[in-house]
């Protein structure tokens, strides 16, 4: 029998999330802009939308809050680009990640509880979890790869996990 | 002497909005995803970021608020690509635009006021202030064209124009 593993959620943040992608927030020194009326964190993600005819495109996704600890169903990965969340509600949410290649082990998985001003950018590839929201219903702007070809991959969880925020 | 215009901002709808840009919000039907905890309302915007080798770039940036009525500055306008903005801070804003081609006459300009779950993409071209705060300091995630050339022309307005939220 698998014993039921339970990740614990950490804080994102750029360092922790960097083998998997980007996190977009506000961070260092911005660069001025609008009449000294703002400033600019420029480029902050590996956009990466073009191969094989793909072009960029916006999206809206809803979901449904998960009760804690939230069982995991599956791993997907998109092999043709990059995909990047912002929350749109005023919400923290969970991702759970693991590095790109072959379908993840147990010991690959990493969760992150995310706060709602933070947006997260997953590298070409990378294995993740579909959006885990947490208190209410909630959506998120979703920039991502449009185009020909199969662009979702899903791997089943080679037993169960569950994800709960601390320990 | 040139009298003082006074927009009035109107709550931001994908219907008046759409001679300038899109609306990123949920809306309409959406297609299940997520093994049914979720929904996705698809390809929402006119991202067009590829123009004399541009591609798609992900920034933030940070606005310092501004009290009502608002002082309108200048328009600047994006020759080389769209621009979208998804608010970070849960937070409204206001944008004011003009209809893409020669520079805003007064009678051109419009403004809305836009709620923390919208989002806004300028179609390319299309003559924009720069981002207007109201509340608080804020943050916005933009997704926009990164690139050689140059992507930024600003045009002075013909006369004085504020901004208010109701008349």
């Amino acid at each position: 029998m698998t014993a039921r593993l339970v990740l614990t959620a950490q804080p994102l943040t750029p360092e922790a999330f960097a083998p998997f992608g980007d996190v977009i927030a506000a961070r260092g020194a911005a660069d001025p802009i609008n009449q000294g009326m703002g400033g600019r964190c420029n480029d902050l993600a590996q956009v990466d939308v073009t191969a094989d005819g793909g072009r960029a495109a916006i999206s809206v996704i809803r979901c449904i809050p998960e009760p804690l600890p939230i069982e995991l169903r599956l791993m997907e990965r998109h092999p043709l680009g990059s995909q990047c969340f912002i929350p749109l509600s005023g919400q923290r949410y969970v991702v759970v990640v693991a590095p790109a290649g072959s379908p993840p082990a147990l010991a690959d998985l990493r969760a992150f509880v995310c706060a709602s001003h933070q947006g997260i950018n997953y590298h070409r590839g990378v294995w993740h979890h579909p959006m885990l929201a947490l208190d209410r219903e909630c959506e998120f702007a979703e920039f991502h790869r449009a185009g020909p070809g199969t662009n979702c991959d899903e791997a089943t969880l080679p037993g169960p996990v569950v994800v709960q925020l601390t320990g």
